[in-house]
């Protein structure tokens, strides 16, 4: 014990040499894992209580244990504790801090567990919590993005393809396409919390554990669903990790692409929206600027969760088992990410929430540029023409307004009828933008009524969990 | 129509200028995309029934349609379509080929739908298909490990820790847990398959369609479990992409650990495994060699998969709604990522089916390396040591060991009680690999009942799905 | 060689068993290989020829297996080559149809060398070539940049920086700046080719080869700068992949920029540019639109090449020495790669030449938004205030233009000394955006005159290399 | 001034509202750039000299502000500087600090400069240091593999392929294979920082500079080897970070590949090598384990530094010119990625020259395995057996030989010549290791004399530089 109690090594026994300060150095993990100091005091004290229900530890053993990590807690939290950079990692620092307070109990703490597996057990857990918290992030930004969309139900904006106008829509439903991605972020979160909350912890260093053990027990302490079913697997194992971190990827993508649209209606080119000075930065040498910093830094942050989960899958390939200290390299991208994803959600959801929009701008930009082109065709189908012909006709027409300069309504009923006789008064009416939205109407268009719907039903949505 | 009969471009009304063969060439996908052909046939026999049904064709259009487009099946599945790279997809060459077959009625069938739902359609459906496929393909790599750890239930060899011999386990213990990552694959394919199981058609080319249609019969046509609930979303996502090539990637990443490990244990040094002829390959050079060229190819082609993961993730970061033609490069990684993973599974599954294992390397092997000095401490534990102090003593005993150059269980009893008085006679029973293996039955572990239940267990879930 | 020529396995002897299909077609490479048949025949034709001079084959045995090569050579490109599956890869099939044609001399050719150090040399040899292919080509956007420059050297356009309009440029400066960086790619381009330009043949499989052959004679013959230094290396290395690799990224973000320009220019919200019809494509369903598609699939594809620098990393990640068959996936990446940098780089050359500025909408935004504030500010610092004063300064006034509607020009000179005192009528002439960038003539400014010597500077740097 | 000063915000003029607390954290880089003070410093030394020079500032005010940065400096480093979290970066930080301390002169110091190209050679002045650095680091590499390879000139060890025995090599041309790619990092890096080394200052926040500047002054000052010859260009680049992470991706590429050997070569199974106790670690668990942890993480660290290759070159894809707020992404990932790279490589060339080679074990397997096949082929091709023929003919005595359980050289004289007339007593000779590692001794190859000369070139090359 003296020896570990000097080194902070758990395993100076065999080694007839002390480590190198360098190699120390280069293995530590402590000044980035100590992050999971709560988590190790909680894994610690169900394993301390399933030690003592189990006859592994005496019941006095156990509460001296317990209530020795809880004062650790505190030390921690209280900013007393030192973390001796000759400690590894945040787990030796707490046993070695816990054999101090408690003496030869605390030496027992570690029966019948490996680091291998505490370490597994605490990322679970860590991740667990912050997975929630995520989802409940995501929650928060569909809100804003709700919000929005219901109090501009009236607005027309042009809808884009290929960056070009295309089609009136909502500016609502433009909202709730956001709303959608972030909702299958949050499906996808779920569906990776289910394989992230399971409980490693008696699996060893890898093939289990010979001691009489309970690890249900363990598992009702510390809310797991399921046990892990394969020792090697649970040590080895960072699928936990990179699942995560791939639903936080295309979580980020979502994001980007929310990012990159703020930054086109912030330009006096499209001249959508105003930001609020509150959100925006200035510039150290123009006076004039306003700049759309976050959104431009959320765009640019998606790169480093891609960049994290390129070092995670790079990191496991090729592994033969079981454990391998490679894996140790997940926690830095992880936490990173975790903590980029969270900021990033928190400070767009304010952003959303912040922007004002400029609705003559919005508007007189779904008057111009055909959007209702396609509608002329449907007029024409519904008269009975071929949609391909229908389709030709009209390309025919806009080629025409575009030598004349002028929109498609303001063409002569007798120049739309040397297009096509089929053309009558009614044309006007069908092509106007109202009408172009509220025909669209089938689950998924941009009609009114529908993205009342979708907004009704996304709220219910968020209701239920 | 003439139009596009002759340039095969579904556009032609609007340009005034033929387009660059050059730029024809570079935005063209029918080289690719022409595998979806069944895939768009099937979607457009359900969309020209979905129309008949709503009034807008009739019902002996929609009939010769439907005839049309199964004759256009037919000809492709016989060899006899010819693919005119003019047609910029496959879509445009079917459509083009319906309308030749069948006149004014094909060119209808556009009718209510783009080209950006269409397409998104297709990619669905060729998506669920090779879903299903995969998790047959990942149930049949683990029966094959599974059908080999049965095989092998009285097998002992190292389990391995940073590669170094760490505490024996039963080689099925080893082998299944490759079951359990495939496990997680397969459940995660399921949970992706939900969110690509959703109709997109409907939703046009970015707002919905103006027209009465029913998305519903369509869904129930196609079998989809849910609608796209946002069309703007709808036609600019490629989440039901990237979800699945994130799933392929982890699965391949784990693929690339059975074959480090083939890898190994094909090697003179390790010899834990002789390959069969008819799956290794040999030297133009070295007469002699026999190389686990599978086990190799696949390891390597896991960066495939993580690369077409990174360019989609590229392709959509920042692309501002709607459908932007960026989207279309999704194809490539895609069906590259299916074919890669699909052949990687099927070669795996036969390669571990053929593995034959040398035992007594393999059981030679686990008992050299101190495997048991685990153990060793736990019984001292078990006479009422502190583990940290167990540990710091075995230590010392294997220090010893490797300067006598002797095994653990050939030290005497008196050299072990110099360790601790705690040491007696009935050591030498408990560090038996054998009873090292046996003590480890709790869930997850590698005790032979256990193992045999996890087998069962795995066998349970395989039969349920 | 029998068994060779039925197998087309090089390797039969070894063997009891013959090759699974599946295995073959998993393990082979000829269906991508093949475009490499031009340099293998090179490089089979510069061995034979150092074999002969060495005295290791006759000089009549060359001659009939140099003129055997140039046949098959002959065959390949007149389609009349029958490439068998069976074979593993070209180099096979190439060696196994000379051995048909030529007989025991044939079987003699792969003396002392192996595929090893034969695949290496091939696609170092491929590379090379299209290395300076695609050196040409980014000289050709080059070119058709500064063509565009030059034909535009009077129109000023809003400078951006966060997409926010910031200070007037030339237009011709702006399209310079990617001048500046693809010159920088040409550079690296050269960089990687002197470490591919290096010959790997007389490795052998590994440990050099036994018999006394001439390295430099066939690195005369291919012309290669330098011979490979260490053989482990030679056959293990895919550097010379991987750094081309990465500066087609770079290449391909570069584009990816000029892309995303594009596509902002061309919307009706920036309206700067009109495409040509020739180099647009239209809309299956909305007959009004005009797509940028070439930008948008540039765009994209740059994910194409990330994807595959990604793949190529992963697969080195942690081989041993020396050759894996996990190399041979250098090959398909590395070729798509070619493909899409070749042509991105033909069709944007093009579609720079295409464009058709809008100067009056680009002239117009230059006028808008407080481009010379700046200027202001240093108006004020010529006349002695700090500049974070005069920065500050400047700001208040913009606030004051922004309540009032107009712009800084249009201030009254009362109103601006309520600002500072410091200024006189001469500000007004100051702030004149011709001024502005006229006065930024230092290297790298948009002064007219400095944007000329850059473009003279650009066309030399093209005409030397 | 005042505002500045209070807020710490160089742009408050034209902003009615404070900004967000959320936003300026989440903008706010002073946590991770104030590593750059040094660079800063020295270059706003630099600038404040040029505007003196060129009459912007009074000699009397350049000497206040050089006096103040140099002042600012001493406190950064004695850590007495409060890094007050309401500025936003480093160069805020400093610039408000220097005001406090010398006045209006400091409130000068920004004159004819931006942010944007002030963080770009505050970057580039950090880089040139780090690669600097880094080479110096590599060339330690070099040192400890040529420094074993010397020590062990004479031992013979298996060359492998496909993780086969393969062909006996010397250790040391083994370990030299890692210096030539360490060489090729090296030249790499040197053609990087002629492209890092170039002075961006002078291009103001994106134009240019307004005022007369001297920006050759400049460069000569900071010994930069060319200006920036676009403003635009100069202040939206990264390239000057991306290409030196390609090259160290590649870099970590080769670690990962030594320290896979040296995890392999640590493993039991093979045992060619043992770890020294200083640079090895333990097991909590398992009392007997020793590993080898510094390879197993440098291994992993590969994918933390392609991560941020994939992270940085996300983050430039699609941006339109000029600076945009994205580019401040560039640094965690730059500056990880280089205390990344420089530990692990400092660490390896600790642990290379630590290595204990297991002469015995090396030698013993360097005898098994039928190593000399080849060179029993080459034997037969120098008796006149066509290649293809004599590889098939060894091919199938290595089948005999399996068969038996015995060497080649074990088979008798007769037994050969069964398989071929050809066979003559000084086969035996010929087949001995010894002969086949001297053999091959053209450029590249295995034999004593080139690999000495190899260690000779190499000793000559870091001599150089």
């Amino acid at each position: 014990m003296t020896a570990m109690r000097k080194s902070g090594k758990p395993w100076g026994g065999r080694f007839a040499q002390a480590t190198d300060p360098q190699v120390e150095a280069y293995t530590a993990s402590i000044q980035f894992d100590r992050r999971l100091y709560k988590y190790d005091i909680q894994g610690s004290v169900a394993h301390a209580r399933m030690l003592a229900k189990c006859g592994l530890l005496a019941k006095a053993e156990a509460d001296k244990i317990v209530a020795g990590l809880h004062e650790i807690g505190g030390e921690i939290e209280r900013g007393e504790f030192r973390f001796d950079p000759s400690f590894e990692d945040i787990h030796m620092a707490i046993e070695s801090r816990l054999i101090e307070k408690v003496g030869e109990a605390g030496a027992k703490l570690h029966t019948g567990r490996s680091r291998n597996d505490q370490v597994a057990l605490d990322v679970r857990l860590y991740l667990r919590d912050e997975i929630r918290q995520i989802r409940r992030l995501v929650a928060g930004l569909e809100r804003a993005l709700i919000a929005q969309a219901e109090a501009h139900l009236d607005l027309i904006m042009p809808g884009y393809t290929h960056l070009q106008r295309a089609q009136p829509v909502l500016l609502a439903h433009h909202l709730m396409a956001y709303v959608e991605m972030l909702e299958r972020d949050r499906a996808r979160l779920n569906d990776a919390l289910a394989r992230v909350d399971v409980l490693p912890l008696g699996s060893g260093a890898l093939a289990g554990v010979g001691l009489p053990i309970d690890r249900r027990f363990v598992a009702r302490e510390l809310q797991f669903r399921a046990l892990s079913a394969n020792s090697l697997d649970a040590v080895s194992d960072r699928d936990f990790v990179i699942e995560p971190l791939a639903a936080f990827a295309l979580l980020m993508a979502h994001l980007s692409r929310l990012a990159e649209e703020i930054v086109l209606w912030a330009s006096a080119e499209f001249g959508f929206i105003e930001l609020p000075d509150a959100l925006a930065t200035g510039s150290s040498m123009m006076p004039q600027k306003k700049n759309p910093d976050v959104a431009e830094l959320t765009r640019a942050k998606t790169g480093r969760v891609f960049g994290a989960l390129v070092a995670l899958l790079t990191a496991v390939k090729g592994l033969p088992l079981s454990y391998n200290r490679d894996l140790q390299e997940d926690k830095e991208p992880l936490f990173d990410s975790v903590e980029t994803v969270k900021a990033a959600l928190s400070v767009m959801a304010s952003l959303v929430s912040g922007l004002a929009f400029c609705r003559d701008r919005m508007q007189q930009a779904a008057r111009e540029g055909f959007l209702n082109a396609t509608d002329m065709a449907d007029y024409l189908v519904r008269k009975g023409m071929p949609f391909r012909q229908a389709h030709e006709t009209v390309g025919r027409i806009v080629r025409r307004c575009l030598a004349k300069r002028c929109r498609i309504e303001e063409l002569s009923l007798k120049e739309l009828r040397a297009a096509s006789p089929l053309f009558d008064r009614d044309v006007f009416a069908y092509v106007a933008l109202e009408g172009c939205i509220e025909r669209r109407k089938a689950t998924g268009g941009t009609a009114t009524g529908t993205v009342k719907k979708a907004i009704t039903a996304a709220r219910t949505r968020l209701g239920r969990r």
